[in-house]
């Protein structure tokens, strides 16, 4: 395949900006005695990310002005709860609404259920996986400070578990964000390693996504 | 609404591990002359994130051992391109071979072009969307090193620019990773604060979007 200058895409160039797409969407949930009386509240982030995965860590960012930035710089510890299509309408609330002003636990009519390996933040119950994050460094950057976090366990509903003990995430039916819309996961399009599989290790693995999943796999 | 503990929904407790989904996965571009005499390299990465608006930064965590971390390392550069469908097979690709061994670009039938604001790494003309970065530091945290990095600027395909000058990006049929497998973005299903939108704002803004994408929205 020859390709001349002719055959480039045009191209447009535009100012820097936050242009990662898709990122993930999650409710992080926190609280310390030292504020709002110790009530919970839940910050809603779209810039969150895996940072390593041994020791497992993530990274959550976090403007300074923002209430959860001073709960969980007193308590070193928070939740990442990961957002179900049900969840939804609730996680952009809590990306909006203040926990100065609002106790988002019960305008969402969400519940706090005690974090396992935590001391202060709790989890959501309604979320299909509740991430226990204790922080290990906070770096400031600008507008937002990352707040570097190692995963402490990871809490699922048993509904996502299949008969052999192996988590079904595709039944969780998450949300993805990308350029200011939330998305569905829509059809499951391969698997890691599937580019270099060999046709009959492929066939076998995306009958079984089908299979598990009823969604079309390409 | 009451709720009693017998309403809670049972839980199951995992060992620590990453669990963030869905995550972006994208290709990142790099080149330095005193590595594969200076032939541009692609690796995908899945640990990624936006870590700051103002300046807009990002972060990709890459494993010591990987070219492309000696490649960046040197360089201080890389492009972040983004993955639409087409470019999906490429993407799984260039996350299993190494760059020592295999010429990515030419394997998959893709074109180096250079990118803005940068001096060795090149961006992929193939991809709807390339984000040149400079790093700005790089934290060692463990099995992976977290590279955080500047937006210098944003080169999109002319395609997805609308008549107006402004960037749909949901033209470009952008792939999302989560827990093992390739994802299609599908429905749209609401809008950054469309939880507090007036009805009348609502029902605007989802005709706008159903018009424009002629994806169902919620």
């Amino acid at each position: 395949m020859t390709k001349n200058h002719n055959s480039y895409h045009r191209k447009v160039v535009m100012p820097a900006n936050t242009m990662l797409n898709p990122v993930p969407v999650v409710m992080v949930s926190c609280a310390h005695k030292d504020h709002i009386d110790g009530r919970p509240n839940i910050i809603t982030v779209a810039w969150a990310g895996t940072i390593c995965s041994d020791p497992p860590m993530l990274s959550i960012s976090i403007r300074k002005s923002r209430l959860s930035h001073k709960i969980i710089s007193a308590s070193g510890e928070f939740v990442v709860n990961l957002v179900s299509q049900e969840l939804l309408k609730a996680c952009d609330y809590c990306g909006v609404r203040s926990g100065r002003e609002y106790d988002k636990f019960q305008e969402c009519q969400l519940t706090s259920i005690p974090a396992d390996s935590l001391l202060s933040a709790p989890a959501i119950d309604e979320a299909p996986v509740s991430i226990s994050c204790k922080v290990t460094g906070v770096t400031e950057l600008g507008a937002h400070d990352l707040f570097m976090a190692r995963i402490e366990s990871v809490t699922v509903d048993a509904d996502l578990m299949d008969e052999k003990g192996r988590l079904c995430l595709e039944k969780a039916d998450l949300v993805a964000y990308s350029h200011g819309h939330y998305y569905a996961l829509g059809d499951i399009l391969g698997f890691f390693g599937y580019s270099v599989a060999s046709p009959k290790a492929l066939k076998r693995r995306l009958d079984e996504i089908h299979k598990n999943t009823n969604r079309k796999s390409g």
